[in-house]
């Protein structure tokens, strides 16, 4: 059994809130410097856990444990998104400073640890999974020299060195060290709070295909051509949009997401017919085959605007990341937790959200559970978590782990 | 008769278009440097047509005939769109100037006069119609004071002083000097070119409705929100553009036009959920009732998505400018001419474009022609009219200010 101190978990979750705190919530943009301070933070509370703490060459903070037993590796990131939550990310990062505290203060399973891992920009200012990506080996300089930050176009590189940290090594991981890799993580959803639960037991994380849909026609002046001879790529744009939004509830399952997050019209002026037009288009998935039948009925759907005409239109391909299921004994362990802690109170669920859970897991076996957001608001300042949920998720965490290293 | 010098007309286009080259076209905005050497050039070859010119305070240069006797005002605007043709605005200064010295030479019509304005800005880089809109005394200096450059952001007060206008005074109408404006500009479509004529008889300039469409919904993940609790504002703005794809075709008449020039969703990243939206959206006509009938079902569709839901949708008007007809006895005279000089090549058309004649149209009769574009390009650095095209035009404009001067 280890023994969390909800105390001392909510105080430092508060107390790490104070690092770019914004309205109710806070601004803490990666390799900014209220970012570095938190992470300087969090490494001395990693040394005051007997963990010896360093802080890598992309800002992972990684802390390792000294004892000799069976490890699992925590985490979660520790920057925000811009003017965003004061959970999402270092809530599983603290949970796991938690742990490692309860777990030493325990006595019974001195020979077990745990390391801890927070890694850097997750929420992708510069490079998504920056962090988690560099501790896997799973990305090489030439991606971190050509990489800049989407808000200023700041490089990586120039931001790195403005934090202090050009020239210090990149850590990596040794898969053999670990059992697994075990992430807490607000839900950013309402399904739990929708349904009164405390805790999800994360399934899978779905698979996210992304693309650039882009039209071209010809731009001309909106007074003096007229309808029959024009080559509008914004009106292509939105027949396409449109038999997506009537085909795609048709075949979709029951948590299937799509999303057009970004439409640009060029030029963009009032009085000028777009010449050329780009839609950024998503969908999201637990199931490979269904991620399949969705691109194939994209396919059909921008071959037929594309053949109908006037307008051409391609689809570019810009991510097709897979769902990535979740280790089955570490769903267990997740469950027994929860049956323990909070009793008919938690549920397995896939995670729409991408998580750094996905990253480790092409290293070592891994898990990840939920605390509910309060109305589901996620990336925005007015997010939330009951503090009895925080405190009963570091619960079924700290059990989990103790099954886990057992 | 007053008889044009092609060679001459032509070497002025040719020259003039040197302020500015870019590409086979010109780019020349509203106060650069190359705007202002131009509107000095045209200045001295309007003294040389013996007119006093000057440069007025808002840019437009005004040349004013000496003679005692009726008198028409000719004109257009200097400046170009951002790497435009070489002909939009400133052929219908240049003829103004070609029929000023003819008329001079003519030496049969000493009493009569032509006056001449350049007028500054119709293409909007600040504000549009600035020039004729200050010089029929419809621009308050609070207006001025508010405008700024559309791409960079500099006040119309700083661009002004920058060009050494600050100070000047605004040069203002009497109407009770003119039987009228007349107004030679490219056609800017495809109308002339396509049919082979001429020349074109502008029998009134369109009204152009202009719209800002907002919708409302709310800003949230897109992984982690099912589609059924979804408030998409960019959803929503997708189904109205398909709807007034599909129901404005029902009720337009022949040269009906309507544009959806920008979409923008807010915050437009991939994977979030947009919580506004906007659309700007256009129609033109030149029937005041076929506008009210657009506008009407316009707002149909707008309530139909605002009461359907999940998010609101808003209809906010930007301008409402009703067609204006051009003067009919300006139309027989610019008919009359173009059939001694250019026999059945010519066509009586309304203007889908925005001209400098509308505005000159609130404070005296107005008529405006047209020569042809090849291939309806416009504001684009290709555009171009043939050589035999500008001299024809020109002499059935020289013609027609002869008939409305007789």
């Amino acid at each position: 059994m280890i023994e969390i101190n909800p105390d001392r978990l909510i105080g430092d979750l508060r107390r790490v809130a104070d690092f770019g705190r914004y309205k109710t919530g806070v601004h803490r943009p990666t390799f900014s410097p209220q970012d570095i301070a938190a992470r300087e933070w969090l490494a001395e509370r990693m040394r005051e856990a007997d963990l010896d703490a360093v802080i890598d060459g992309v800002g992972n903070v990684i802390g390792r444990s000294r004892t000799s037993g069976p490890k699992l590796l925590l985490g979660s990131h520790a920057e925000t998104q811009n003017e965003a939550g004061w959970l999402d990310g270092i809530l599983g990062v603290v949970y796991g400073i938690e742990v490692a505290r309860a777990l030493r203060e325990s006595g019974s399973r001195s020979d077990a640890g745990v390391d801890i891992g927070a890694w850097a920009d997750e929420e992708t200012h510069f490079l998504q999974f920056l962090g988690s990506r560099s501790f896997i080996d799973d990305l090489d300089e030439e991606e971190i020299d050509r990489a800049v930050n989407k808000d200023d176009g700041t490089p990586l590189r120039e931001a790195i060195e403005r934090a202090g940290l050009a020239g210090r090594p990149r850590e990596h991981v040794d898969p053999s060290r670990y059992r697994g890799y075990l992430e807490a993580h607000i839900e950013q959803g309402y399904y739990l709070d929708h349904a009164g639960l405390s805790v999800g037991i994360v399934t899978s994380i779905v698979g996210l295909w992304q693309y650039r849909i882009a039209f071209a026609g010809e731009q001309s002046h909106a007074g003096t051509t007229g309808m029959g001879r024009r080559r509008d790529a914004g009106a292509a744009l939105v027949r396409l949009a449109a038999m997506i939004d009537s085909e795609f509830p048709k075949i979709a399952r029951e948590r299937s997401v799509w999303t057009t997050g970004r439409i640009v019209l060029d030029p963009g002026a009032p009085s000028i017919i777009p010449g050329r037009a780009t839609m950024l288009f998503q969908f999201r998935d637990d199931s490979l085959e269904q991620l399949e039948r969705f691109e194939a009925r994209l396919r059909e759907l921008v071959r037929k605007v594309d053949e109908d005409g006037p307008c051409s239109c391609e689809l570019i391909v810009v991510d097709r990341a897979v769902p990535k299921v979740m280790e089955p004994t570490f769903q267990a362990a997740l469950e027994a937790a929860a049956e323990l802690h909070v009793p008919g109170k938690y549920m397995r669920m896939p995670s729409g959200a991408m998580h750094d859970a996905q990253i480790l897991a092409k290293r070592m076996p891994a898990g990840m559970m939920f605390v509910p957001s309060i109305n589901g608001i996620s990336h925005h300042y007015t997010e939330d978590t009951k503090e009895e949920d925080i405190v009963a998720g570091c619960r079924v965490f700290a059990e989990a782990v103790d099954r886990l290293l057992g």
